[in-house]
């Protein structure tokens, strides 16, 4: 992180200046209340998430000030894209070292402004404070479901398809070139392409307010395609058939393939993706595909979900891969 | 904090066995799914509130396991009792050193069940994290206000008289208590009453439901009495008038007084009461003291509300104090 000259002023001035700006939804009352109001909404639920986020652990302390303020943010609009939500606002809480500065704080401030306005959403309060550790966020971010309706990860049902948007395994890319610079043999602007999406994920709530009408059970990939898959399928009591081939790839996820700096499994097993996972009944795929073409999201079938109780990876060849990925551990 | 023997397991059985068993609302879903849901109650507002809590600023990193875990729970029960709202439940994200272990989670997870249980809230989700740095803890809390009534700093009307519950300043001494032992010339039991009071605050949650009929502004004094007071005159753009020797006081925090051990400037302005103050029209007094003595709640009346933009503390003797504080700095 930037060491800016600007030491931070009192608590009360830095939520004034920084957080109150933010605070766009009139029931956050500028932050000048200790509390926020949610008004129900009759036949809706308030769905809601939250995480915490270590420099040195989630994100490099020496990311950019405002991207690291953007995947805060888009990680957990995932969470709520997952679960079929639409986006209400967020709750931020901020420990923050020493060393750090006002003009970190305004670069932060303006990637949450810039991202708060791409996704319809405000800040509606939190709390600041100083650690003598590592910079830490905790996020509580909340949606909207029609009642009853939040997906689960418990929905899956035998024979429904596993559909996943986008591409997958980029992040577990960029995360390497983000720690040790260029991948050989790969261009830069690859390079670049893969780094950009492990720095800013593109949650798929444009999608959220479809999915409890397609979906019987959904997941973000956050932890991996294939531990998130393994969620769903301990969830739902299911095994599941992919075949790894049909996994969706970059042309830049593609090319570091072929070169053999990285391997299919290590793609798939990487985390931080932020796409989704749909168990899609056959009698819905239509639809889906309908849909994902007129949001402009890829939609790519890669297996299905069994009776059986294992999850089995089945290669390009058709040799079965071995899959040993329970996510990042923390402990 | 203890550096127990038995170290901790991986996330997910972390989660099963602590926090699962704490997760009592079935709209948690054994906290298997990433997101709880909060059904809409027509006719009420959800008030939201966060707090992060980091060891060695917010607490002793070798309180009780127990006590911490109830201080946090209290602390922004506390915040909900301010805004007159009727707690319903809490996400929690938790950050952990190396060093901490199951058996110290046992306990910390026996305190948030004992509260629970006390105030009828349930754990909504989280998030489990390890961290290089001190322990930290963040939680969102949520409660229940009538639409349109939950209680704001900003109601208060001149000529409202202020009214505090409890009694003031304990928590200042308690805190001298934990830093440096008995303090000279006061009773054991004494001090150990003063320590009770800084480990584990009494939220008056049970005021909450009365308070939007009751009082035109509110705050929970968690900064301490004078710079609680300041942010409620700050937001009704109002002064006020106290009489200082009024500020109710209890046993033990008088016969520190009469030692000389702590002056009345130095309770009045000490922080972590989480008892409330209250901004009470002459109307509603005789209502006010009737409900207090059935909850069996201690109320005071210490002054009032004025035009004027100053807060004017006076003394026992008639004697002006001289009162500076803005409560606790971070930066």
């Amino acid at each position: 992180m930037s060491r800016d000259a600007e030491r931070l002023p009192d608590e009360f001035a830095l939520i004034a200046e920084i957080f109150a700006p933010l605070a766009t939804d009139p029931n956050a009352f500028n932050l000048t209340d200790d509390a926020a109001i949610i008004a129900s909404r009759p036949g809706k639920d308030l769905v809601i998430t939250a995480d915490m986020l270590i420099a040195g652990v989630h994100f490099f302390a020496d990311d950019a000030a405002d991207l690291i303020a953007r995947k805060l943010l888009r990680v957990n609009l995932s969470d709520l894209a997952g679960k079929g939500a639409v986006p209400h606002g967020y709750l931020l809480t901020v420990a923050l070292p020493r060393d750090v500065g006002m003009q970190w704080m305004r670069d932060f401030a303006k990637g949450l402004a810039q991202d708060q306005k791409q996704f319809g959403i405000s800040l509606l309060g939190g709390d600041t404070t100083a650690t003598a550790g590592p910079m830490t966020f905790s996020i509580t971010a909340m949606g909207w479901a029609d009642e009853g309706k939040m997906l689960r990860r418990s929905g899956a049902q035998p024979g429904d398809g596993i559909y996943v948007t986008g591409d997958i395994g980029d992040s577990a890319l960029g995360l390497e070139v983000r720690r040790n610079g260029p991948i050989p043999n790969i261009p830069q602007e690859d390079a670049d392409y893969l780094l950009d999406r492990y720095l800013l994920p593109r949650p798929r709530i444009l999608l959220a307010p479809w999915l409890a009408g397609l979906a019987h059970g959904a997941i973000d990939i956050s932890d991996g395609l294939a531990a998130d898959l393994g969620h769903v399928c301990k969830a739902s009591s299911l095994g599941a058939r992919v075949m790894a081939g049909d996994v969706p790839l970059s042309q830049a996820a593609r090319g570091a393939l072929a070169q053999g700096s990285i391997s299919l499994t290590q793609l798939i097993c990487g985390g931080d993706d932020y796409e989704l996972l749909l168990a899609i009944p056959n009698t819905a795929v239509v639809e889906l595909k309908k849909r994902c073409a007129q949001l402009d999201i890829p939609i790519t079938r890669i297996g299905e979900f069994t009776h059986s109780g294992e999850i089995v990876f089945t290669g390009p060849q058709g040799e079965k891969l071995e899959i040993n990925s329970v996510g990042y551990r923390h402990f």
